[in-house]
């Protein structure tokens, strides 16, 4: 955390707005060889526009070659070296379906399985049950009580579900019981350290009671425990960077990370890009910092569909001017990694990066896209600089040493 | 090792196939101001056309200014980091007369020096006798028996010869004795450790009895001991990576190097690059992972003949087609250092990279070389970046972190 201390250290607080907008997976591929990617294909004239107050550069998220998940992702954005710093699966999952998790909490992923007689598992995802099916087990394993500690169980998506310890002294630091294998039983609930014996002896209770309330409801008859996690207590953003921040997000994943680093989180029912902004101008005056979070670009991605990637950037593009009259002193619009349509999967590739300010050097670039940005004058950067980088062009950063 | 530990719990076998083809001393300089360097002087149609489907980038090796050894420069291009592993020069020594070096050998490089009356040095290279008077008196060092011990004495190449010793117990952490100056003694062996305390007193014993057989055979009737070292221990290549690695190449060092890091080494009798790639097709099925090691580059590169250079890479660009043909995921084409003709010698400068894949963005450059390079899709990238990123185009490494 050495890094986030200078910048604390040389930060102040000067009334300048800075808007954070992540496209998410923005970076792209063709789909033939020597093509362009969706955002080089969509028609964007705002942004292209931009680039003549603006630097372009392409960031590397995590480490050359690594395909960042969503957590890594955003905390690099947020300024936070995803290396160093990881939000374990259980908390992401609690995260995913806008569970309000304490700093003392303990989160774990769940799936449901299927077990034989002999207690070894034959399916590790229960047949891929459907979400109401899986919801109704959830619904029984609530009532399972155990003194000393409060427990959340919630459905997430069919086979997967989780689980939230409330409760004094409690420890993420225990073992996955998923054995990543059928044919052998589920591995027993093993603590890492003396202090999260506690919590295992919870678990192990829960996990006895669970199987016995499920042994009546095959094919999801048991289930295995991955990620336990707790909140990894980053230092808090608006601290950080001396900034009152706040996100705007449509998904619940993206709402709880910026909760998770203690961003102020804007309900909203906005669903578009230009309600999005819309709810930015609503909030204007009471933030200096947005960060501005679009999921479709990613969905799609995923999808492997490169038209409808290309819609969305361009929707992005047409309600650009509603932000802009805003008038934010430092812009950066980019994306949390790269999800081509050409391998449906988040991927390694640099993203694209433009931050518009009025502290730029002349750019050559013309259009905001994958290629130019390998010329720009941002050059290539790591993820973990757009924060830095933004709050220096907003003036909010001081000199470094006398 | 904590990168290579993340690399490896993300690495999957997917059974695509990826050839790293080095041509060794790769990156060169113009020979006069301004000009074109070996490898853009040189006719390289194949190499030209493969850009149409390649990302090129530069490398750096070490670290900006560091002209890197053979060492560091193959581990670098294997993923690990030349700074924090080295391999130590009695290994070297040993792998590049294809010694094959057991995990608790001792390698020592020994320098044949000539000393007077007073046991002072008067040559530290004993006139730089020729290999062949040099073999005679190796061949006297090897009567030498210690018991507890097996040696092995190797002649290398002139006044230099390899010392290898074999058995329980024993360590490389033993200073040099070669006091890098003449009017001096040589210096006593000394430990550096407790524990390398039974090692030193077999080299004492071994150079005492050296010593008497040598006094009668000036000028080399004494020797110095440097880079005392074992096998560095390096995580094994196909199993950090988990990929089934072969390593074709004709010069003992870099066969040796591979077998370090855990390749298999396929032996043959191929000699120009058309013959290696030979090699290559009739193991393919082998394999997943192919190093292919290219000499005369950097041989030539020594010898200051920018021509010879320049035609070994167009017989590799000529043989192309034949490496091509077998459909390999990922093609890189790089080397481990540059080694200009123009200087004779290893150099600090980047090393171009092109990596041939179907999921690589448009690159504008349409030939391979340095200058094209600079401005690559790849950017500007550090040697331990290479092999994520192959394996990463080989989509052979999922996500890090949810």
């Amino acid at each position: 955390m050495d890094k986030l201390k200078l910048i604390h250290d040389m930060a102040v607080d000067n009334g300048t707005k800075i808007v954070l907008l992540v496209m998410d997976g923005l970076g792209g591929l063709p789909m033939t060889p020597g093509g362009k990617t969706a955002l080089e294909a969509a028609h964007t004239p705002n942004m292209d526009a931009l680039t003549a107050r603006a630097s372009l550069g392409l960031s590397t998220v995590v480490a050359q070659g690594f395909s960042p998940g969503s957590g890594p992702g955003h905390l690099a954005l947020f300024g936070y070296d995803p290396l160093e710093n990881l939000i374990g699966r259980g908390v992401l999952e609690a995260l995913g379906i806008g569970f309000h998790l304490q700093p003392t909490d303990v989160a774990i992923r769940c799936n449901f399985c299927t077990v034989d007689e002999n207690g070894n598992i034959t399916d590790r995802r229960a047949g891929r049950i459907p979400t109401d099916e899986a919801a109704k087990r959830v619904a029984l394993l609530r009532q399972i009580k155990i003194p000393g500690v409060e427990i959340f169980v919630e459905p997430v998506k069919e086979y997967r579900f989780a689980v939230v310890l409330r409760g004094e002294g409690l420890s993420g630091d225990i073992e996955d019981t998923d054995p990543q294998l059928t044919g052998v039983p589920i591995l027993p609930i093993t603590p890492r350290t003396a202090a999260a014996e506690k919590t295992a002896a919870i678990l192990r209770e829960f996990v006895a009671q669970g199987e016995k309330i499920l042994a009546g409801h095959p094919p999801a008859n048991a289930f295995t425990l991955r990620g336990v996690a707790m909140d990894p207590g980053l230092p808090k953003f608006p601290d950080v960077y001396k900034i009152k921040s706040a996100a705007v997000a449509v998904y619940p994943m993206y709402k709880g990370v910026s909760r998770l680093v203690g961003m102020d989180v804007i309900e909203h029912d906005a669903e578009s890009p230009a309600e999005e902004f819309a709810v930015v101008k609503k909030h204007w005056d009471e933030y200096d910092f947005f960060f501005v979070h679009i999921k479709k670009t990613d969905s799609y991605g995923e999808d492997g569909n490169f038209d409808a990637r290309k819609g969305v950037i361009e929707a992005v593009d047409a309600a650009l001017p509603d932000l802009l009259a805003l008038n934010p002193d430092v812009l950066v619009i980019t994306g949390d990694h790269s999800t081509p349509a050409a391998v449906k999967r988040h991927s390694w590739h640099p993203v694209p990066v433009l931050l518009a300010a009025n502290t730029v050097r002349r750019e050559t670039a013309t259009e905001f896209g994958e290629t130019a940005c390998l010329h720009g004058s941002l050059g290539y950067i790591h993820h973990t600089d757009i924060m830095p980088l933004a709050l220096a062009h907003a003036l909010r950063l001081g000199k470094y040493g006398a």
